[in-house]
């Protein structure tokens, strides 16, 4: 009986597979990306692993990105899995210091789904592409017999035109010490009114995704200013992994000041009934930007005066203490290293 | 009672719901793109309907496609999930006159598939990248929970460079009365493939997917002949689909000699026994061109020199008769309309 056990237990071991982990956004999987995609794939531009690949045709500068979501339910109090598809393709162009110009959409579609909500979707997204000044220009349609898929997912790619003088954005290699940390509002948001979705909390609560598309609000910053150092956009994973993203490996630190953090009440109500960390709970319409620090007032209130960036707050500076690390100063008085998300916390979130 | 089955029915019937026809490539899927996602995402590149996007950056003319692959199953004999889309992708932008240069992959992974097949998939991927000298530059990674989707769904979207002079290629606006159809080989190979490995009668058959990227084969005829009038892969709805999308609305028709296209016989033989018809069938390595009668046989032989095109032929011939439509003349003397494919012959066959 032993024998087998120890059988059963190296047949286990020795399948190897995909778990809910690897498409968190945090620890399982970058080590995906890197031990699979970025080593088959290899090449100078994926290895960069830039929010979008930064490329040239000829003599032109362009970004390129895709994303694929299958976010659960498809409509979500503040959206729908159309209006994150486009938004999510619009901000990972705008981060690059892309200007955003065309995208492609492509859907899987389970068979049997309702076309009055296919066509609420692709209304959503026709508002968000116009909104966002950009034009969907190509797409696919593929149906899969019911119960193949959930519902539907939406896969977007993006093309930008990229400003050759803002590619030190997003590697980030300009940051100094003394540097200064914005975020252009409340965290959590997203995650949590799916969540709420889905537990049927949000008909008490009234909590809204807060999927935006930002490239207006960084284009006006970007065009103001000559003193951002990086972008993110902080999604899948939140903010702690993005802050964990920026220190790996490099010669500074970064605080944070969790009492700058913005963070609705009621969002924070519902992660401590839950046991969320909002730290680790992804947002759909945030940026996180360092600036240098002698612009950091006059940066805030440009992203203030945007209509998605009217709670933003400088959060943090970047130290040469504990390098390569984010630390947490908590309002208790304490500090905590903020690390990446391990695991999955929300599975299709996004 | 009567009254309840009235009602059952009108209920079905209000019901408007996606059915598997609408991802077949054939009359559906063109209604939904054309009543919705053409109605809603309106603007003057959509329209067009081309395979890919025709674009301009500044003054750079660029390519850009998207296709979503839900093959079942994932592993077929001559290829993979993985073959399947750096190859159409690469198609798509090379029967549009571009140079393929980029790639994006997203994939959509059901929790629990097992990472060495992932690994296959991956490295498939690569070698065709490599085969068709693109680079697979940014990519996506999403898990949904067991059930909710069916094992692995990869969305390649691709940028190629676009020479301008290629542009009525796309569209197909400079055919001519008196030009001729060639085709680079086999046809019905894929669908067929796909089939015997779903029944498990490729054991027996030895039918392998056609699935090549022709972005070469297509190079090759292009900068050594100035007289190609038209280009299209022939996939999803099969040959007869493409010839009836080219004559649809227009001042020409087209004449097919069924005896000249190209069949494997175990393929056609295939196809007799299921009750398919080879014209209807997907294929994942041909390309439709259309040529001025006087290069015809020069063409012809630059396609036969591909390892590609070793069985092309030409097929048929643009005529001044039977305006809008295509028409096929059989082996046993007879003649029939070609029609786009109508409902679902084959799901989740790309």
């Amino acid at each position: 009986m032993k024998g087998l056990a120890l059988h059963i237990i190296s047949i286990i071991i020795m399948i190897k597979a995909i778990l809910l982990g690897h498409g968190s956004g945090g620890k399982m999987s970058h080590n995906l990306i890197t031990d699979l995609f970025v080593k088959y794939f290899s090449n100078p531009v994926l290895q960069k692993q830039t929010d979008s690949a930064l490329l040239k045709i000829d003599n032109q500068d362009i970004a390129f990105t895709t994303d694929s979501y299958v976010v659960d339910p498809v409509f979500f109090p503040g959206g729908n899995i159309g209006d994150l598809a486009i938004c999510g393709t619009v901000n990972d162009l705008a981060v690059s210091g892309a200007k955003p110009l065309y995208i492609s959409a492509s859907f899987i579609i389970e068979e049997g789904f309702k076309l009055d909500e296919l066509e609420e979707i692709v209304n959503s997204m026709t508002e968000r592409a116009r909104e966002a000044n950009v034009l969907i220009v190509t797409g696919d349609t593929k149906v899969v017999n019911k119960g193949k898929c959930d519902k539907i997912f939406i896969t977007t790619s993006g093309i930008g035109k990229l400003n050759k003088n803002y590619v030190p954005i997003s590697t980030g290699k300009n940051i100094k010490i003394g540097d200064q940390l914005i975020i252009n509002g409340t965290i959590a948001d997203h995650g949590m009114a799916i969540m709420g979705a889905r537990e049927g909390i949000n008909l008490i609560s009234d909590i809204q995704s807060d999927s935006a598309p930002l490239n207006h609000l960084i284009q006006e910053v970007l065009s103001n200013s000559n003193s951002v150092k990086f972008m993110r956009d902080v999604t899948r994973g939140g903010l702690a992994t993005v802050l964990s993203e920026i220190t790996k490996g490099k010669f500074f630190g970064i605080d944070i000041q969790e009492e700058k953090i913005p963070l609705n009440e009621n969002v924070n109500g519902m992660c401590e009934l839950l046991g969320f960390d909002p730290m680790f709970v992804a947002n759909e319409g945030k940026v996180l930007i360092i600036v240098n620090k002698e612009d950091s007032n006059k940066i805030l209130n440009i992203i203030r005066n945007n209509k998605y960036g009217k709670q933003a707050e400088i959060i943090g500076d970047v130290v040469s203490e504990h390098t390569g690390k984010s630390i947490l100063k908590t309002q208790i008085g304490g500090s905590r290293i903020i690390d990446m998300l391990a695991g999955e916390q929300l599975p299709r979130i996004c």
